[in-house]
């Protein structure tokens, strides 16, 4: 039998909404969203980054082939050697010092995630993980989308969080998403009925955490 | 240097105390705790349960010594042949099913300490996932300690919770919890500052992420 | 496409023979084998049998299921708390202490094959270590029922290694190598034909470490 | 009490000696090494570089901060993007092409010490990786200075293995195992001399699964 990235959204499809249409992601197309959630979510998000280092890094240990381990080393390059400074360099836009990121604790939501994406990832195998690492991946690129076609969303100088959204939408992005898709679609066209029902516990359970780092932007938690 | 696990609950009072005297514990202690509260925590429980199981087989893996190996699979074998079992039999007393328990999805902070163990475990040594486990081990004598000095706390038939306080406070479990605190105190003895502060990240992030685990009792999360 | 564990040792029949025929298994049947090339495998077969305990931990942690969980469990149990006693004693019938035992370095082809079957299911999933481990679990089955069919097996009080034979061609451990055979063929019977060769170049790796382990045994290396 | 890596040495000085001096190191220095006892040991020596990759993405996972994280990405990266193509290249002029060398099996050999060191890094933290790892990186540097004060050893043209000679003796590669041993000594500065007794088991290991590496080339084996 033959199953999709699509299967894995339709047989989660509550949650799944819940994370692409969050009211933190509302907010923040409106260019309502409170400086301060944005802030937190921001501090969180270079956490996040980190220990999604540690999941391509785990990626490239893991891998059966030569291929696997560029492939999962190209994943890593890029958020060591790139993402992380971007992201120090957003922070600073927004008044957080690289001083300040670097004695932050991290969030529940944080911890939640992240630790159940490395641990899918040692405990099963590559497929397991990069399902836990989807709705991040290619999740982002179908929130910008989502924003792009809401009336609410505004756009350009009114907007203060404009390079964000700019960001997930620009080509770059959706491609890596797509990329991602094409991966998923490519493993998952080969698997039983039994293997699809555990990998979509597996995104099920990370679409839920993902939701809840939306949260904890929103909220403001640690 | 010299350190204990005293000094680890020095280090992170705040949430450790949150953590002992949560209203969780307090209104269980009471009596007063809402069933289907302490319903959704016991269900949850039983996943937990079955994460650390996980969690003492990837100990007895990581055992540099038989004697180590053999500590780990008696957690192990404590946790799978008994303790679920009786956990089992004490969800049905609540009138949770076994099958019930098997078909229930993890709820966030189920997923977020259990996989923090495990990603804790997996990164550093024995001790790192001991001192993730301490709140849990250590924490749950102290909780039930903590409770039989309350003046609040009720006995007997008259609180539906006794069989839960009154395994806690057993002679059994307390020496248990003694015994992981003097295996953990040996080890803490020849550790430098530097890898003290490193532990006591790891300790404070899990007394805060079993904290959540009450709060997800206590308001019925999934 | 569907496999079976006959077709992994059709793919290499070379070195399964080379392994199930070797020498040091042709000479243990006719009871030839020099008493002190038997007592050198004896003592690194004890510190193997702690490497295969901790394999069987690592596929606890790794199981995807309660199910999962508990068969591997089964064989955590029977390697630490029956074989390795089981062991011990044999091993003093032969002259060898405990404590000798629990001094002994292990040989390099006592490292390798373990140290390959423990990355192996760390880099992998729960198929690709029973594929390493199966020259082993398999395969002393195999070895068994090869040496009863030879004309040069001598049986009874004039073998010196009748124990041996005799554990290995008990109805218990054919049923518990058969019981292994059932399993690897349920999960061989779903596998594309690129996930067969990957499974198959593992087969091969392990093979050929464990006929490293006959010719450890045999040349007395360390 | 306060350890360095020259207790390391001193402890083993029996296989580190036999290991530095081996006779496939003296025929290399001394050019008389049969050109296929050292085609096959390049040969070799690509796969063992792959499979040191996947050991610094490992080491990459389990960093406890960022620095660490660095650290180990800059070994990985050292490894992929500059050493594996110079290997390739290297191996060309010896007459091995790139596709020789992707359908290469893993000799014992390059199985036993690669897999050995990724499962002490598996079971234990970073030091005890490093330790396993030690005996390649900081061991090459001595080779190659051992050889430098050998009477036998010929250099320039009339060596046919001068190329190799000079890749190890040069300053870059000679300070990258001088800042290894750094690395080391400011870790075991701290220890107890029971983790020290660990490391040394590890040590001597990772040092006899060497010399087989270079048995492993004299003798052509698989």
């Amino acid at each position: 039998m033959s199953f999709t990235f699509d299967d894995l959204k339709k047989e989660n499809l509550q949650p799944w909404t819940a994370y692409i249409e969050h009211d933190f992601v509302r907010q923040l197309g409106a260019g309502t969203l409170a400086p301060q959630a944005f802030r937190h979510y921001l501090k969180q998000d270079y956490l996040f980054l980190i220990q999604f280092g540690r999941a391509f890094a785990l990626a490239a240990y893991k891998s059966p082939t030569l291929a696997d381990l560029r492939h999962a080393k190209a994943g890593f390059d890029a958020i060591i050697d790139l993402e992380l400074g971007l992201h120090i360099d957003y922070c600073q836009q927004w008044g957080i010092s690289e001083q300040d990121l670097s004695e932050l604790p991290e969030a529940r939501a944080t911890l939640a995630y992240t630790r159940y994406v490395l641990d899918t990832g040692n405990r099963g195998d590559l497929l397991d993980m990069h399902v836990a690492l989807a709705p991040c991946l290619v999740g982002y690129a179908e929130v910008a989308r989502f924003l792009i076609e809401q009336p609410t969303t505004v756009r350009g100088d009114n907007n203060p969080y404009e390079a964000w959204l700019a960001m997930y939408e620009s080509a770059e992005f959706q491609a890596a998403a797509q990329a991602e898709r094409a991966w998923l679609d490519e493993r998952l066209a080969d698997i039983t009925p039994a293997r699809f029902k555990q990998l979509s516990r597996i995104f099920n359970d990370a679409t839920r955490l993902e939701i809840d780092f939306w949260e904890m932007g929103l909220n403001q938690q640690m």
